[in-house]
């Protein structure tokens, strides 16, 4: 028996990778697409079950061709389709080109690399191009109940990240010495050891760990708090700042089980909380309580992103909110799944209407500077007549 | 003060990356390439010093153009280069059009996205396009002194690591539990959190502990042994398999210190290694040995692919050598720096002719089907007569 056995992570059943590949077809109907290959691995593993080295080709007909470069024993083991080997993308388009397949292509022109686009454009004589990594995306971003069982257990491991941290946290340890003993609380709790954003250039930790100056360093990508890293070169996650008594630390920390991901925040303090971070604190977590009771399918994610911002002003604390300076990023929340950058996005910039099986993170952060950080992260599934939380921690601050 | 100033990581300076920029110009007046614009976040780390969301233009007259989207604050202070403010790549887009650049330019096409690729191409009206990944993959081959101090540093993490692995590891345990407890040690020893490979779908773990059919799993990468991973979505790194006596446990750990990369491997047994391992273990030994005492500047890197495969072939081990059946490789070792696929690469298939300052692992692994693996794998700068260890921790096997 190999040890692939015995793991008892659940699988997707084969009625379930086939309602993918439907919608997928459907919607290439829709957007007159002929046909469409994929080659980013978390793309094709969501439609095939397994992440091996391959491609995957589907028609609008519904065609399907799954070529697998390595490792083909364990794609088999994995995946209900029947696999063509290949020793490379020249076989691929050849058998492609075999096939007579013409007319407008899909591609996922946001990650596909120039290379082989050139190569596989070329070879195949694709002169109408589209890209299809939108559609994938709003495909995905409905979650089926199996994936909703895997993310509520990537909320576990979340839960027992918090749970450790109020036992560990100390005056004088470093952010690093936090950060590295939790992300192996996170790993011996089942963590898979990947946290996947979509994109190029995009780097994600498991777990970042801020307090004060190093929460309010302005970093690189698209979120309110990137922590400050160790240096230059890989500039994000926990520092080597002490933690302090009175101020506040955020622990932001990202599961990830049987591939889908989580990703929540909590506050805590040692000593007695600052009052400057009163205030901001109470918002955030009035936010929180605000989008729990209202969200719901059918409710415009804008409107949340509205009343949160009300709540904000209200308190007068709109320069600080999401971001200070250049550092303010203009969403106050993020779908989750198999990527952690997934659709929605709860942003002033776009309806988005909820729908059942959504799955997204809110995080109401004050970044203050020459103070620090506070705020709360928690994620949510969409029901029919409700939010449903994905994990069972409390949002609430804890004081040490 | 800003707690960016507490850390004491060594920065290149301004002569350093004057030099790396000639380099790069000069290959470029050699390859008659008029422009090159890098978007890939290490190339840009690497000719300027900062790692935030930019975008780097030079032409062959050693024209500059450093764009930065954010932080500008955090690449101000980290570059020597005058930084050019944009909010997106239209703004890039308009004032190198602005600028009048015309001719062949290089990109990065080996991980630029179509989507930026298509863009750039119909914006700027370019139709001249070469690949300048190669160039800059060449330049980046050789090591300046001050990035092989980095280098040694990031080895003193490796030695750590398999200093905590002898007493940590024992009998009964899971391949999980050991990794999490030892990718917490490497970063309490200041890894900075990154294990960077270059290009699409890649995924690097900082652990991968295999040991009997858990590293015999073939992976989808070009690696002879990725482990066995948790679940289909991460199909790489550490398993549950518990860790028994007399089988070799193999623990190949990468470190990254100032975003400098590492890669050994260290085999392990608990009581006596079963002696079906020992010839294969012997020859990995002897591989390592004779390229140490064999290697220097001058050497065709063929050549030690060649005398290595020479004693595998004298042990009629060939079989089992860099992978079994349709999971071998054909290399026995690959360059480092700031990403684990760096040049040159030890194989039979192209010659190399080592120059001081290149670094490189050697990998001597064997997959043997239904028992198991071993192997060890050791970082090599390359000096005018000699090899020089990048870490110093002993390449024997440790019997506990």
């Amino acid at each position: 028996m190999s040890v692939l056995d015995k793991l008892d992570f659940e699988r997707p059943t084969k009625n379930e990778i086939d309602s993918r590949i439907e919608k997928l077809r459907v919607r290439m109907v829709e957007k007159d697409i002929d046909f469409a290959i994929l080659f980013q691995n978390t793309d094709i593993f969501y439609f095939t079950g397994t992440m091996q080295n391959s491609v995957f080709f589907i028609s609008k007909n519904g065609d399907i061709l799954f070529f697998v470069e390595k490792s083909i024993e364990r794609a088999k083991r994995e995946t209900y389709f029947d696999i063509i080997p290949v020793s490379d993308n020249n076989g691929i388009f050849k058998i492609i080109k075999q096939k007579g397949f013409k007319g407008r292509v899909g591609l996922e022109l946001d990650v596909l690399p120039s290379q082989i686009f050139l190569k596989l454009t070329k070879e195949l004589n694709l002169s109408d191009v589209v890209d299809v990594s939108g559609i994938i995306r709003e495909i995905r971003m409905i979650k089926s109940e199996y994936e909703l069982r895997q993310i509520k257990k990537s909320g576990e491991i979340v839960d027992a990240v918090f749970r450790s941290a109020k036992d560990l946290l100390k005056e004088g340890m470093t952010e690093l010495e936090l950060a590295s003993i939790l992300e192996s609380v996170g790993r011996k709790n089942g963590h898979n050891g990947a946290m996947r954003m979509r994109g190029f250039n995009q780097e994600m930790d498991n777990i970042t760990i801020t307090q004060g100056s190093s929460g309010t360093v302005v970093g690189y990508a698209d979120a309110p708090i990137l922590g400050q890293g160790l240096c230059p070169a890989v500039p994000h996650g926990a520092s080597l700042k002490s933690i302090e008594r009175n101020i506040p630390v955020l622990i932001d920390y990202g599961a990830c089980f049987n591939g889908y991901i989580t990703d929540e925040t909590r506050p805590f303090v040692i000593g007695k909380l600052d009052s400057f971070f009163e205030l901001p604190y109470n918002v955030a977590f009035e936010i929180i309580e605000k989008i729990s009771e209202t969200g719901k399918e059918g409710v415009n994610a804008k409107d949340l992103y509205n009343l949160s911002f009300e709540l904000v002003k209200k308190a007068n604390l709109t320069e600080y909110f999401m971001g200070y300076g250049e550092g303010k990023v203009n969403f106050l929340g993020h779908g989750l799944g198999l990527e952690i950058n997934e659709l929605p996005v709860i942003t002033p910039k776009h309806d988005i209407i909820l729908q059942e099986g959504m799955v997204f993170a809110v995080e109401p952060k004050f970044i203050l500077p020459g103070k620090g950080v506070i705020g709360i992260e928690v994620d949510f599934i969409v029901r029919k007549d409700c939010l449903e939380r994905v994990s069972n921690s409390s949002y609430e601050l804890s004081v040490l």
